[in-house]
């Protein structure tokens, strides 16, 4: 029996999907520190107008240049497989299909908007990207990107990861990227904290704000700044992989899925493959969609629907997402990538308009999954993707308990090659989950009170 | 334009391919202590026969069992690509194509005869393999292979490297196997080796000897000891990979290929590359054939054709192959895969019969040309695969000096995401090269002398 569809380059998606243009309301904008919504050229010291155009699109489909489709070729498209093994092992009637995104030169997903970002940045002159990094996905890939386009990348690594992971510089550096911890003495902002805090772990908080910083100081103007999940536009370079999964699922000879699962942090990885479910799920079909998220970190299924900043710092824009506050430090769980206080404007819509059904699982079950998997399936996950397969193993195990067929697709973010650390953790006994309590969300909470509220519709 | 060719899964070889068949003069065969050939059943405690009969056979074809091809379909086949951006970097009229080994789940060439030999042993009853590992390569790829097959897998890891590297003795575990730093307190010679060398940093030859120790002690007779390399039978199923890339060079309308660059430690990522194209040069083809070797362990280009044992506790049987000695210790360079005294028998013996040229290269100029390659093609090679690189490099600029246009194939045979370790000492101008000198060569050659004479054909 077949076990996994690749499909051609020819047959690979030429236009990506928009999911704004199929939202049953507009998509609510970002407001500025007057709370009146931001216009696109208040953004340009920070994005090129081509991308800033594109967050605010509301095109259903927007054209993939080809020489981003050529970038994309080194790679994909990826294979969706069948989970045979890790059926047979759970016992369960269900089916479980996974699109493979863990075979790019980085990993992960992340590279699939990396390169998407950087060549819209080359097209319009800039020279340089500045990023910020957590677990150090993100600033792998979008040095990888620069690399293949012979732009120069800076990456500000939050402090107590670039220390846990020296690795993740490493691989940078090999792609030429430049990486410093974070909070720098590079800049004001850096300096300022260091100044007060000069043992600080840091935190992605920081680290934005430094990349911003160092984007607009450059006074050349050949200097932006990229974000590699969380906007409009990274949303949408992610969509490729749930339309190139639909095509494999038809070749499968799989009519209809049933379930959609894929984990959350900013929400890309999520919103890649299931944003063109939601699409038929708003057309009329019945689909479980899950995004599923830490319960130390449980964005989507606690926080309220809210106007709140990107970063610790308030240097972003407001954005209408659930949010844990800006001010929220989640604990030094291992998936690193669903460590943020927020959330995709875009997927908290789809959460809030009832189109998705969030779900959070506890790391240590999390890892017991991943665990399962590799011996099975024989690919050990990232820490994040593990979540995944923990929402996915429960759903397998409801349908054998409840007898029902049913066809699971999930989401392989990542493999989990550069984050071993936490499986030894794992098989030492040294993990622990880390479920948020009612008193510190309502302490968290408090640096949201006093912002614009998002109108009721 | 198109730079990556995928196979089907029908497409893919049934039969892996035995070069034995077809050599000039027949293979020379292993000898037993007292100098005689050994027969099959003098291996029956170490090998199943099934293994056993493939090592000795003749056979040009061996069918790939169902059983076999359904778990290399899980990753394979693997992609062919044209590297038309590092042609580009090089300005070179020469098309270079790699094959691409780095995404199986293990991340290297290794699961192809890791998947083959637990089955094998599978069929025969046997329910626990061991083996030794150096760098970790096939140790995670055994660890792999047996988790899939629900086998236990026992892996004693030189002791140097256990401590280096301790996220390969994770990943291990992730699949279940069980991985210890050798020597261990769990065999006699490891403990005797303890007793006399308390803080030896173990070596593969005791490595070697320690887990054919525990396969043969274990009074069940249910386990078996597996090795990586050097073997017929790992060549053989090495083989795939030379089929696959021959069918998708036609696919890219390549109808003939000037030169074929592998890597080669043991010689199973050489040989299962280059073997089908022996076979073509053979048969007349006008090919130049390269297995390319570190200056610091030139196995190829400075030892004799001798008799010699593969461990240092000479345990093993003789083998006919260039040998730098059983005692030799290669310098600590960062190509672990490639510090081996010995070579496989059947590539020696493609060598001593005029079939390839070997070339030997030091480290600083493979690391530099991996980075060249990380920054043009966007993945990070192997420590071992960037020898192969370093060479393709180097015939690329002939043939842009020559302007020749010219055809070349080479073997990525991994990735070196869990050997970022020696791109760090590069950056930070911490390696150096150790071309070995004739008199440490001559000493070394001291423990052949007096084992029996390879006979004058």
């Amino acid at each position: 029996m077949t076990t996994k569809v690749f499909l051609t380059e020819e047959e690979m998606p030429r236009s990506w999907y928009n999911l704004a243009a199929d939202l049953p309301s507009p998509p609510l904008p970002p407001l500025g520190p007057d709370g009146n919504p931001i216009t696109p050229d208040m953004l340009a010291p920070v994005f090129p107008m081509n991308l800033i155009e594109q967050e605010v699109s509301t095109e259903r489909w927007i054209d993939i240049p080809v020489g981003i489709l050529e970038m994309l070729h080194r790679w994909r498209p990826s294979p969706l497989h069948r989970a045979v093994h890790l059926e047979k092992a759970l016992g369960t009637p269900a089916k479980i299909y996974f699109k493979n995104e863990s075979l790019s030169p980085a990993g992960s997903h992340k590279p699939n908007t990396a390169v998407a970002q950087a060549w819209y940045n080359k097209e319009f002159g800039i020279k340089r990207l500045t990023t910020e990094t957590g677990a150090g996905q993100w600033g792998s890939a979008l040095s990888f990107a620069c690399s293949l386009l012979g732009m120069e990348c800076k990456v500000f690594m939050v402090r107590i990861s670039f220390d846990q992971k020296p690795f993740r510089k490493v691989m940078m550096q090999t792609w030429g990227g430049e990486c410093v911890a974070s909070p720098s003495s590079e800049t004001n902002i850096g300096r300022e904290i260091l100044e007060k805090m000069p043992d600080t772990p840091g935190s992605l908080g920081i680290a934005i704000s430094e990349a911003v910083e160092a984007a607009v100081s450059d006074e050349s103007g050949q200097t932006r700044y990229s974000l590699g999940s969380v906007l409009n536009h990274v949303m949408l370079h992610q969509t490729i992989i749930g339309q190139e999964a639909k095509m494999q699922l038809a070749k499968f000879g799989e009519k209809k899925v049933d379930s959609v699962i894929a984990c959350a942090g900013g929400g890309s990885n999520f919103a890649g493959l299931a944003f063109p479910f939601v699409n038929d799920k708003i057309n009329g079909a019945d689909i479980d969609i899950i995004p599923v998220e830490p319960a130390s970190c449980p964005t989507l299924t606690r926080a309220p629907y809210a106007y709140d900043h990107g970063d610790v710092a308030r240097m972003t824009p407001l954005l209408a997402m659930y949010s844990l506050g800006h001010g929220f430090i989640p604990p030094a769980i291992h998936a690193g990538g669903l460590r943020y206080h927020g959330m995709s404007p875009l997927v908290s819509q789809t959460v809030a308009e009832g189109l998705c059904n969030p779900r959070s699982i506890n790391q240590l079950e999390c890892y017991k999954a991943a665990v399962t998997f590799a011996r099975t399936e024989g690919i050990i996950p990232a820490p994040e993707t593990s979540h995944a397969i923990a929402a996915v193993i429960q759903e397998a195990e409801k349908a054998r308990e409840e007898g029902v067929e049913k066809t699971i697709l999930f989401g392989f973010s990542g493999h989990g090659l550069m984050d071993l650390k936490g499986y030894q953790l794992y098989f030492a006994n040294e993990l622990k989950d880390h479920e948020l309590s009612e008193e510190d969300l309502i302490a968290s909470l408090e640096s949201i009170k006093d912002l614009p509220q998002i109108p009721h519709r």
